[in-house]
């Protein structure tokens, strides 16, 4: 019998967003889940919920450097040495929030380390990996998937720092899609346009908001949208799609 | 029991293309599935293979004007009286690629009145159809759906009335979108960006062209796509997704 | 002595707005002006102030279609025969902003029209009028220059209709920037991003809108940016550029 | 008499390209002009050569640090106290063109930081410094120009590394134009769209490339850009605008 094939997932928070629904979603479509993120209690506390109902392990870095990336990805192939990386998403990348005068040097570096760097990194081992397996019967030797958001595609008042980062991002989904498409590597890139009901998000709003399903994102949802991603067979690929409430104004 | 859901299509060909492979793809989905398309034996003929799997009707019209558009959606509604629209696909839209100075005043309305005309008078009645329909398990009231191109997004050499046409449609399922999202009427367009697997395109190639899944896109996996979109729930819609072969440079 | 070259402009309303600046700045930097438009008092008006301060002329037709185009363009030529047109801006094209659900079949001729047709009809003459010419000092042989709008890159609520007209307008203008650029022929497109202090929206408005340059486009700069365009040489041309106010929301 | 404004350029090569001609169109139209470039023989070189001409003078850095940067803008505006920063050109941002495979973290390190932590320092700068000038002539408290590439608009391969740096700038000269237009502070951006003839370009390619205007975009046709950007009203700003040649497929 074939192994399940691995789903490595980097940024994860605590489980309750894109990242934390995406592993659970594809533990459930018979992945074996690999969380990459920041050491934390929440990160423990998560691989230990996804642990109870299938194959998962946590992967903590220190930092999204290309040294830690590495380390993370051949913990991974050792930790199942039978199975095949084959969907590998980038959700990682922090944000920064401030009108542009109050922008230091070092919030920059948090969003270029965390948003560019990092997903350099993260592609890289990805790509690498993927391109000495066989093709898998759609026709794809991995999908590298890609968290975007509104700040992918419009810079705006408040958003330069997080918009560079995002941006960022984006060309580096383009750029690789277009040059791995070739040898039958998949690349994605979702702009999530929208609020996420997260805990975060959910603890700073008013339970109505979390409740309307039409005016905010669901984690599952999103990760629904990236299996459907993964699954595409090589004949008709999505590099990008927009994922949005339906109340939402755009 | 509830009967079984329509979707309607306007545009198949002689059923080898996008707008036929549609057409089968909802049919084995559970849609009663009602054909839009000129008067044609090819519709005809179509059709009658559709009937030989589930429920299926041909509604031809002379032309992508506003009276026969309503005629027919009028006679498919009365045809199944039972059952909603609840997923409309505008995939109809003449091409013409031409060197700019031999296009015509002809080609022109040709190209305007089947990707722009035909379009709003097709739109125009799904929307009336879904407004007043509940909403459904996905918290929506109806999908309505364009076949786009790459020049939906980029005027090049030999596409300037092709273009034009696109763009259009482009723009209008834009502000489609925009406008009816927030009554739960889901909108979205697909730029299809290669060669699509026809029998015509298949006559006008080399075999082996057909026989490779890494160039050419399959209908049935656009097919695929547009059944996804129509099953996306309320807080992850997307507008847009582009769909290409593996190996096509772009 | 060289003759004066000529500027021709299409959609010129009661001289207020963009098409009317135009023909002003053109005026002042030297050419011939030739205005076409509806036939209209305003514009048989606007015609006579013009010719007091140089070269102009109106040349009416009864609508933007290929046979009245063509024959204003000859009846141009005829005017000055020893003159070359050397710029041609195409301003026309009506607007339609209205609920989707209350757009019309005509609504969208008059848009299609307008915006569609009647610019490939002015394009045609420009063009084939342009490919003849010699090189002018800049390296081209002509400008045939576009007025969009907000609506040509975006598709919104209530400008369905305008949207279709102005998305094809602008792939017209890619389109036929790619295919004559190689031909010395240079084709721009604007991209007019808020109100303009024309008559009609100054009489739409509070007085103190109309004063404050912050907040709403001068027409005459308008028209400045397309003397700039025109005359930009052959190793450095814009396709595309947007205009606002230092104000505008966007 | 009112001193002449001072134009600031960061990046300027050994002058014989984009930011070299900007600084010489800008101290012919009468600026002052003070070059940011890295410490090096050429910067002294092309200094010297514009204080033959006019009022400049070169402003080394050891790094686009922001504490470089800022040390920079403080001993320009000392060197000249009676003169007031207008115009602020980033031209700087390194790049870097590989298959991806190959891309190390250094070269990461090198696009982020020129392209993007660079870009804001300087740009930081610039607004602090507009911020509190009073308005000109054009109703404008100064402008800030960044230089892009077709690597700022379209990922692609081999441009993974330089893309994320260009797409990076130009999202932050977006999100600057929409903060500051509003304190009149004017923000552009230049999608330069080809092959510019500097001295390294002159070299690398046969004499004909560089004598052929159809085909190379001339340094001092951009800088008649920037310059023209500079100048625009109040009433009528531009964000972006693309350049090149009469001859470039794209």
């Amino acid at each position: 019998m074939t192994p399940r094939p691995i789903f490595v997932v980097a940024g994860v928070g605590n489980g309750s967003g894109t990242g934390g629904a995406s592993a659970r979603v594809f533990l459930n479509a018979g992945y074996r889940v690999a969380l990459i993120a920041r050491k934390s209690d929440e990160l423990t506390k998560f691989a230990g919920e996804l642990k109870a109902k299938g194959e998962a392990e946590a992967f903590p870095i220190a930092a999204y450097t290309y040294k830690d990336v590495e380390t993370a990805f051949s913990a991974i192939k050792k930790h199942w040495p039978d199975s095949e990386i084959r969907v590998a998403l980038y959700n990682a990348g922090i944000g920064v929030w401030k009108p542009f005068l109050q922008i230091t040097e070092e919030d920059i570096d948090k969003v270029t380390d965390s948003n560019v760097k990092g997903a350099f990194a993260f592609a890289k081992e990805a790509v690498s990996t993927f391109k000495d397996q066989a093709l898998d019967g759609n026709g794809k030797r991995g999908t590298l998937l890609f968290t975007g958001a509104t700040a992918s595609i419009r810079g705006n008042v408040t958003t330069s720092a997080f918009a560079a980062g995002k941006f960022s991002l984006r060309s580096l989904s383009q750029s690789l899609a277009k040059e791995f498409g070739k040898q039958n590597i998949h690349v994605a890139h979702a702009v999530i346009d929208g609020a996420i009901a997260t805990d975060k998000q959910r603890n700073n709003r008013d339970p109505s908001w979390a409740d309307n399903a039409d005016v905010r994102l669901d984690p599952e949802s999103i990760a629904k949208s990236y299996l459907y991603l993964a699954n595409q067979d090589r004949s008709a690929w999505t590099w990008e799609l927009d994922l949005r409430p339906a109340h939402e104004k755009w």
